[in-house]
This record gives C-alpha cells, structure tokens and sequence, in this order.
C-alpha cells in the first residue's frame, strides 16, 4: 500500500482533512440505530465529553531549532515494532459500520505499520480476521485479541485458545464493564435491534448471561450476572491459562494497579471504555498521571479515551502512556471509507504527531516527556 | 407489587429512561401555574441551579474486579431498614400533581422499602395517609411527618400529637425557612391561586400568619413574622414534647450543628429547601462535607437537593450523608403515572445506584468512603 | 409616602417583582441614544459585565433559629442615620429618563429614608433640588453633592460654595475619571446628541474642558486635559476649602488608600464607575475587600457597582464596605414609574436584604461580618 | 500626515471605533479565500482562540490622581525611538488585502512612528518597500526584515545582503515554523491558490522546498523538509553573515531563552506565530512572563498575538515585553483603507493606550510594571 494516499480516490472522499470530518460524514452515512451504537456514552455523557474536554484543557510547549533529523514515531510492544504509538481499539459489530467490518480495519492497522485489538464481539469470527491478515502477507501478530471473562468459563478458555491458536499478538482483558452502562442513546434507538449483527465469536456459547440491566428490570444485586461477574480470582485463572502477553483494560484508580501487576499482567490499558459505562468516571487523560505513578514503568501503558488529534497522541505520551488505543474515530473512517478510510486516518494521525513532535523538539517517542506540556495554569478549552 | 416494572402499563409511559424524562413529561402535563409551583426556585435560581452543578463537577473513581457477591443498598434508620438509602422529601400540596396525592407517594415509598416524608403543608390529612398506609398492609413508620413550628405554638403541640397518633416514623422540624423566599416564577403565575389547594392539616389553625414578604408590601423586620419566627428555644420546647426521632431539616453551616445536638435532635438533613428560600447559597452537595465534620458520625445525617442519578446518591453518600431525601423528580412521575410512576422512579434510581456501587467495588453502602470519588482537580461539568 | 406602594398604581406597572424588570421595562421605553448613554460601558464592557459576575460567584451561608426580634437595616454615616445601608450614585442628566429628574430621585430617597448623591452633571440645579426637598419636609442633608475638579478651579470652588449652601449631607469627589473611557454603544448611537440636556451645574462654567479623547482626534498625553487632570495636591485644595464631609469616589487598589488618608478624606467609595471609564478593571466587589483591608475600619467605606439584589447588599457588607450605592437600576425605576418606581425599587432592595439577613441570622448590619459568606470554593454563577 | 484623521475621508469609513470594526469590515470586503488566509489558525484554532483569551482575562489596577503632565509613549529599541511599543509584524503577501499592499503598510508605521517587520514572503520586493520609503522621507530603519532560513543557505545568505543594502533596522529570523501548520480554513478554502501573489523576495530560489505537510502526502520525519529544517548551528552561521541587530521569532519556552542569547540574537519575540502553526501551545501573552523571566532584561523582548485594544499593549508591558507586534488588525485596516487604515487603527491603538496608561498611573512606559496589574483572582473574561 502506497504512503501516498491521494484525495478523492480508494473511496476516500475530497476535504477530508481530519478525523473530525470523518465523523461528520460517518453522521450522515450511518443510520440512526448504528449511529446511536457508535456514539453514544453511558448516563449524561458527561464522561464522553470530558475524554475530549481533557485534551482541550492541556497546552503543549514549543522548542526551537532542535535537531530533527533521523526522527521517526517508532515503538516496540511486546516485542514487535509499530510505526506510531497506536492500536485500533476494540469496538464491536463493526459490520454495522461497513460490510468489509473487522477485515478492513486490521488489514488497514497493519498497512500502517499499527495494530487491532479486535472485540470479542466482533462482527467477523476472530480466525476468519487473522486468515485474511495472512493472505494479505501481514504479520499475524498485529492482531490483538479482546476478552470479556463470560459467565460461561469453560467458554472463555475455549475463546483463549482460539486466539492463541489464530497467532494473535496479545489478549486484552476488559474489565471496566461487569454490568453494562445505561446507554439512553441506544435505548432510544431501540438496541437491542431485531435484525441487529450478532458476536460472530459467541456463537454457541453455553448462557449468554445478560448483561444489560435496563429500567424497570431487576436491579444488579442478588442477580446472576453479579455473581458471574469477575473478579481478582478470575484474572489469575486466566493468566494460568495462557503465555500471551495480556493487558487489563479499563484502570482509572492507581489502587488497581498493584494487584493487577501482582497478578502477573503485562501491561495496563488506562480506560473508560469510551464513557459508555459508568458516566461521572474522569476522563481517561486525567486518569492517566495517577496510574503512569503507580505503574513506574514496570508494564508498558496504553491508554484510550478522546484522541482525535496527533497532538493528543503526544500528550497521552506526556503524561505517561507507552501508546494509545483509537476508538470511534477509526471506525467513522471504515464507515466512509472502508479499509481505505482507515488507513487514511492512520495517515492524518501520523502526520499530525509528527508535526507536533518536530516543533516540539521531539525526534523520537523516547524524546517525550512531561516537559512538552505547559507548565502554566492551562487556558479553559 | 413485582419488583418488575414493565412499560408501558400500569400508567407507566413507554420511553421513560431515567428521571429527567419524568421532568420532562410532568412539565407537558401539568398546567402552568402547578408547574411554577412545582419548579421554581427563589431568587435567580442560581442555588437551584448549583444543587445540579455541584453533583456534575463531581468524578467517581472506579475499582475493577471486586467481589460484589451478596451486596445490597439496605439501610437502617431510626431502627427501621431501607431497602435503599433514599426517602421521598416533604412537597407540599401534592394534589396540584396526581388526584392520588401524597396517599400515592406514600404507598409508592413504603412498596419499594423507602419512606416519605409528609409534608405539613399536604393536600390529605396525615392521619388519612397513614390509615391508607395501614390498610395496605405497609408499616406507618415508613411515614415520617415534617413540621413548621407555626406561630400558634398550642396548634404545633396538636400537629406533634397527631403524627404521634399516626404512628410516624419521625419527625422533620423544618428551620431554613422562617420567611418564604420570593419565588418570582410562582408569582407571575398568579400565587397564591384563587382556587388552589389548602394544606388538610392546618384546618382550623387559629393564626395562620402570612409567610410570604411580598415585593410592595411592608418588610420583615418589626412584623408579627419575625417575631413569632421560631428560635433555640423553641427547638427545646419541641423536643419536651415528644419522644419521636426528632430531625432538623435545612442546616448549611457547620455552626448550627452543635446548638443543634446539644438540643437532643437525632438526625440532620443538609438542605436548601431546593433553591427556593435564599437564593445564593450553595448547592447541599457543596455543604455537605463541612456539616459532615463536625456531626463526627453521631446522628444521622441526611441531605437532599439535586438527586437526579443513582450515581448522585454514591456521591452524597461518600461525601458523608447517610441517606438523601429525593424532592421535585418524584413528584415529576407522581404526575405523569401515580403511584407507578414513583414506584418506577425510585426503580430506576436504585438500578443506577447498584451500577454506580458495583463500579466503584462497592459491596455495601458501608464500603462507600471518600475513595469513591476521583481525588484529583474536577472537570467543570 | 405609605410603606406600602400597592402595585398597579402610581405609575408602577404591575408585575414588577425585581429591579430587573426595570430594566427590561426602561429599554422599552427610553429612546436609543438615552438607553445607549445609561447602559453602555467602556470598551469591549467587560467591567460592566464582572461588576454584576462578581456577586454572582459569591455564596451566602445561612444560620437557623437565630432570634431576629427587633431586627432593622439602619445605619449611621457621617452623623445621619439611613433607613437602610444604601444611597442612589450619582448619574447625569437623569431628565433623559423622566421630566422629573434628578427631583424624583431625591424626594424618593429621602422618602425611603436613602439619599441621592447628585452629580455634578445633573439636569436640574443642585440648588433647585435642595429647595424642593425642603418644601416636601424632607432633610436637606439626605442630599450629598458628587464634584468632578474642573480645569476651571475657581468654578469648582464656587461649585463647592453652592453645595455647602444648600445643606448638601456630603461632597463626593469622583477621581477615577480624569479622561472619559471610550463607550462605543454611545458613539454609535450619535452622542454627543445636538439637542441633549446639559449639565445645569455647569452654565456658565469658564473654560469647558472636551473630556473625551475620541478616535481620530489627538490621544491625551501632552493635550490640556492632561495637564489640567486633579492631582494629589488639588485634593489637599479641595479639602481646604470645605469642611463638608468628604468621600473620594472611585478606588479600586488598596495603593490609594494611605495617600488619600493622609490627605484628610472622610470616606471612600470603591467604585470602577459603573464600567464606564477603564475597561479590564476588576469588579468593584472583588476590588473591595483588598481596600477595606487597608482602610482598616478608619473611615466609611461605601461601593458601587452591579448592586441588582437585596443579598447583593448584605454581600458588600460581609466584604467590608458599610454601605453601598445604587446606579443603573434606580434610573431604571425612575424611567418606568417616576418618584413611585424609584421608591418601589428602593422598598424591592430592602425587602429582599430584610430576607437574607433573616436567613443569614443577621438582626442589625453590625451583626454581618466575612461570616455571613461561604467559605468553600465558590460556584461558577 | 496630520495627526488627526477626520473620519469619512482618505477612506476610513465613518464608524470605524475600535480594531474588531476593521475586522468586521475587512471580513466583508475581501474575498474568501484572502479571508481565509488571514483569519486562519492551524489545527482546531485554540491556540487563535486563546491569544484573545489570554488578555480577557488579565485585570488592570487603576490609580488615582497621579501626576500626568509631560507623559509620552516612547520606547528606543536598537537605537531608534518609536512613538509607541509597536511595530507591525511580519504578514505574508499583502497584496491580498490592498493593492498599495506592504508599501502602505510600512508608510503608515513610518508616518505612526512606528516601524514595519516586513515579511520574507511579501507581495512586495524589499528593495522596492525601502525606496519608497525614502522617497517619503521616512527613515528606512523603520523597516525591518523578518527571514525564514531557506533550504538555499546561499539564497538566504543573499537575502540577509539584501537585507542590509536596503537599510533595515533589524533581521527577525522566525524559527518556530519549521513546518508548516495544518491549516484548514486555507485548505478548503483551495489554497495553494493557482493564481495567488507570489513572494516577490523569494523569486529565482534556487530550490523552494514543499513547506506544507499536507493530510494524504508522506508525513515529515525523513523527509528532505526536515534534513534542511534549520537548527542552533545555522543561528550561529547567520549571526556570523551580518552585524544588523537580530531577533528570534517564535520563542514561548524559557528553555530556549539562554541558548539563544549564547548565539548573540539581540532580541527575542515570544509568539506563537498568531496560532498558525501548532496548534495547542498557550497563548503568547501566557507564555510570556516565563521567557521575561529567564531573558533578565538582558535584550529587548517582543511579543505578538492577540493585541487588539491599546489596554492588552499595557498588559503586555507589564508582564515583561519591551514592545508588541500587531498583526492581522492592522491587516484588517489595509484591507478596509490602505494606508489611511492602518494609520488609523495605530492612531487607535495609541489613544486607548493613553487612556489606559493615563488611568493606571503611567506617565511613560518605564512606569508599567507588574503592579498595573490586578493581583487578584482573575476573572474568566
């Protein structure tokens, strides 16, 4: 796949200039169900707006006349080298989206030298996704693969060797959404849909517990799903079950860090899960120096929650991220666009961190620090 | 009656998600004035405003992976257990919402292991709310009484006796409320209304003195309201009557904490009167923590102002309230469905509350602290 | 005049609840370039817009069961006692608002037991005001007179002469104006209109310094009005010649205070004039508490500047200043209703400080103190 | 040039009161494209947004009756006197605006007593800009020469000779555009327009290297733009070609302060390149008292970005420049009026700057310290 990418050809739409008008157009694309999926956050969506309103509030500081030459955005995780600091993250049903689905952003994440976490709910069954990567003489191993621990865990172990068995590159344990959130937006839109996709991973699973607890249902306590949920015992069990590089998805209190590390993860993905669980929670970036403190490099951190500027990629980096995760926004770009779409909005992303690293003196990844934000009192948005 | 809820019956409007649906669809349904009543604050409405505000600027700090088996929301208070730490608030009048009244508040509460809080100012007879409770099968004591200390001190001592006779749970002395703060919205509606309600239980008060200081008429200071307007000593006069738990609704500041304990009261509610006595001060949320300090945990304290969430109950209740009173979003579905309606609300109220605790590896209300809210600078709503 | 101002007659419109339907009624009924002299401040109206935003963010802590019997608002200053802590600021030319002018506003005042400040620029003659104050019975001193040093000092001293010789209250030296702030809202609406009042204090005057430096013309340094502007030694002058008491209008920074002490002034009003001079100064309340500090109690301290409410007063006091001044919003009332809109707007103020010195638990002004202001992080408004 | 500038005539249009008039007006007079080059930001403009901000929220301190006579707004940099602390900043191709483009400018700045930064990129020959002003009789050190540092070190080198051979005061070297900002107010508006004016200075370069990383083209690192971005070593190459005083654009980190001074710049200019680069950096007015901070007065300081009012002059005075540059404003008045525009909108500038100085208790600018400045909370604009 050619670095070039020009306008108005591959599907990709003239006066596309950045992620933003990817959204703007994946608006109008998608139908109100699907777009009442993508977009929603859980409650008030005040959470969903802070994960963008965090980035706004930081400022970043200049440096003049630096050496730039022989930069690049280079960084290895767990082993294999991307060429920027970022993953598509995990987002479900892409077919609603596009029909190419999953198959179009992986092999779009590893054109670009990028990777996907692909959701346990995918729309596509995890091995049709990493056959097609292979066909496509890409590395098996940029494909992550996302789990929820089921209520059914003889299932879930099956779902582990599968990925393993499919050569994925790492398992990332989502674990910031025991009880789903109530999300108004997909309610109103009617979710769940008669003719909606189904998890194309799930299929016959022993008892898909339900995981929504709607108004004017039972509440949580005392019910089934709260006794499957979890929890701190479940998380060594799986780790017994696997030599995959795993990663916990969706800690926003340093207090978790310590047993998660002590459980033996190897990595940690500051997260809250786009704000479509529990409204109220701080934005990812703001979550993120607390946890980067308590993590001390040990494990490599991710982080996942607002990006839609290259210049966010470099604060999330300022703050103490090893790499961040693009939701949405990536998927607005599948919807436009398909693979195409993708792989330009990997482009703008990469040519946007790049422009902030050069002017703010960074030649490298490992070049970012905490003096590359402002240090002042920063300016309201 | 089911602990489920189904839409769409029992009165219950299809589409209805959360409480401010029920704002909503009480403002279509009820006639103007009602609604002015109903809604309005005094003043700029500026503390109306904050008790929202000041649940916004608030973050919860989530745990993963905890144990939640066996977790519940009861409560006792006063010897008798809540299913959830949540009663309905005085409102007074509340036949200008539903013909059922407070008999539908009342039953609502009790169905669903909550409490109301009758006002004085009710459209029924407290005795003929409790007899309805009664016939019913559900304890009085899910029904406490508020009081004004009326300028007719013989008439108080009756009303005292009668919620006695009633078998109410306690008592309820409101005190932030000697004058009625101008509430501009009322008054261009036209109040007080020419054929509007009258409380039941002050028929046949002797000196029903005017608590309204009406722009145009004569001022405070010197007039039979301020000198009739309740004092310390009226507080000790009260509580030699009675053996009931004795609450003082309505302190903001820490400093009337201690007069208040050393005059045998046992319990405080932290309360502005929803906004609609002295506009100006702050949000309940925002006094809470200092009046939380110096009560030292030994009453009960209880606040009210500005519940909307499940996830605003986690809030006051980590910022040191024991329960909270819910005020205007019950009476909102009072008038849209009746007793369903409310049976509905505090429905949805407690499914957000146990997504909220569960979240934030709350087990029990005894395991929400201060480490349930995010430590670090706010977001601005 | 009658305590009471029954609504509907007298020419105040019903349905007047706040000083702000006031306004709202003086915009409908002033021609544009009136509204546009009253309203208007300098610059981009900044100022003007923080006088008002400064009370807003403050928060008022309430007090219960205090005893309020034989509670008043009255006042002492400079050997005259006040109904209540307020008197009207000095506004020009108030024939643009109603024929009566500045003859309303007095008589209203005193009737209220306030007083008027007249400005040096009035429509009528300060002489012709005092002679008619004296045949409504009403004390000449409840008139204090506000002096702007002319570039004409022997006129000024004659200005001065003529106020003593009326029984002026207080001379009121306005220093925070040597040049006029550029008002755009006013230029653009023609001002200075050909067929305008003029100041009637001023016939005659010698030598009638412009006063505006507008756009396009010579910028002030090096101009007469520069060199002509009052300085500290015109100050030690003025105090010579009179033994009025003397106020000096228009501080903002704790700096002036020593000098103008040292210099013999009985008062100081911390004033930004009303926005209209220097744009990007700070709101008179917040300026005020930095300059009570420095006054230390050693003479009156008044403000001015975005009073709208009774809470608004009680707030100035709890920040130091002992009484405050009324601007806009008495002009407003005097627009819409004459001598009765300015006596009613004055009876609105004192009822709604009567309320929240009730609920603050507040008997007299000397019982406000810091106290009565919340002390935790204030609101955003 | 007369010092007044009677309205409605030499083509000001009448009602032109302040900076944001011209604005307007401009905005309706040129065609889009021009409009969207000048008007424009880089990314999502908050860094545009916050230049303005910055000055909002800044609060002055006034004092009263100081002594004004014999006041002046003069400042000497690099051995000559300007009028008033401003000079024009560089603006590319203003041939866009008005077809006098920079030759009214620089007659304008010359009449002002003021000077012109003329722009590397300028419609106009450099050479051709210094000969009418010295057909003017204007002193041709009011023109000074900003230089981006071409790929061509030869062609560069020639136009610093050129630079001295035209007599210019003083070689502003911009070092905080290495790469160009993503700009997309130009990008839809179809810049790089095909028939737009091109840089009269730039012609015969031997090779002008793409200085646009544009969205869909290969990003920056290990691209040529890059190898030839300049760096310390080629500030020491050009400090060694020419003895004219040189400055540093573009500086807003204290961190770059001293390496600058060890390379012997003269003056540095904080800025962030009115918020056309990258976007996110704070705003110049922000960053300024840091650099002030670590420059020590050792070299006058300059700083450009979001003057409009001659109160935000102030402002910056008092946080730690010597002078400003003012930019798009005076763009806006040459678009409006040519050269009678943009003498007027200094003649504005200089009013409000005097009126500001005048009420603060500035007699010249020696006298602007930190002090004019309210050191209290800040208001939120």
């Amino acid at each position: 796949m050619s670095e070039h990418t020009p306008q108005g050809t591959g599907g990709v739409p003239p006066g596309v200039l950045t992620l933003d008008d990817y959204e703007a157009l994946a608006r109008e694309r998608l139908d109100a169900p699907a777009w009442a999926y993508l977009s929603g956050g859980a409650g008030d969506e005040q959470t969903l707006r802070d994960n963008r309103a965090a980035f706004e509030r930081r400022r970043l500081q200049t440096r003049v006349l630096a050496d730039l030459r022989g930069g690049h955005t280079r960084r290895t995780l767990f082993g294999r080298t991307l060429e920027l600091p970022l993953l598509l993250a995990p987002v479900a049903l892409q077919s609603l989206a596009h029909p190419d689905a999953e198959n179009a952003s992986a092999l779009a994440a590893a054109a670009m030298g990028s990777g996907l976490v692909l959701s346990t709910e995918s729309s596509l069954r995890l091995e049709d996704v990493a056959l097609q990567l292979q066909r496509a003489g890409a590395a098996p191993a940029s494909l992550w693969f996302q789990l929820y621990i089921q209520p059914d865990r003889a299932f879930t172990a099956d779902l582990v060797r599968r990925a393993e068995a499919a050569g994925v590159g790492a398992l990332v344990l989502t674990v910031d959404a025991p009880v789903r959130g109530p999300r108004h937006r997909e309610q109103r839109a009617g979710w769940p849909l008669p003719g909606a996709p189904r998890p194309a991973n799930l299929a016959g699973m022993a008892a898909p517990a339900p995981q929504v607890a709607r108004a004017g249902e039972p509440a949580l306590f005392g019910t089934p799903l709260l006794e499957y949920a979890p929890r701190w015992e479940d998380l060594a069990w799986l780790r017994s079950l696997t030599r995959l590089p795993l990663l916990l998805k969706g800690v926003l209190s340093p207090h978790d860090v310590e047993p998660a590390l002590a459980h033996g993860v190897d990595g940690l993905v500051v997260s809250n899960h786009g704000g479509r669980v529990l409204d109220g929670v701080p934005a990812s970036l703001d979550a993120l120096p607390a946890v980067a403190a308590a993590v001390r490099g040990r494990v490599p951190l991710l982080m996942d929650g607002g990006i839609r500027r290259g210049s966010d990629v470099l604060k999330a980096l300022a703050l103490g991220a090893d790499a961040v995760l693009l939701g949405r926004p990536y998927v607005h770009a599948l919807a436009v666009a398909g693979v195409h779409g993708v792989v330009h909005a990997l482009h703008l992303l990469r040519a946007e961190l790049e422009v902030a690293m050069a002017l703010t003196g960074c030649r490298t990844l490992d070049g970012i620090g905490p003096e590359v934000l402002w240090p002042g009192p920063q300016a309201t948005g």
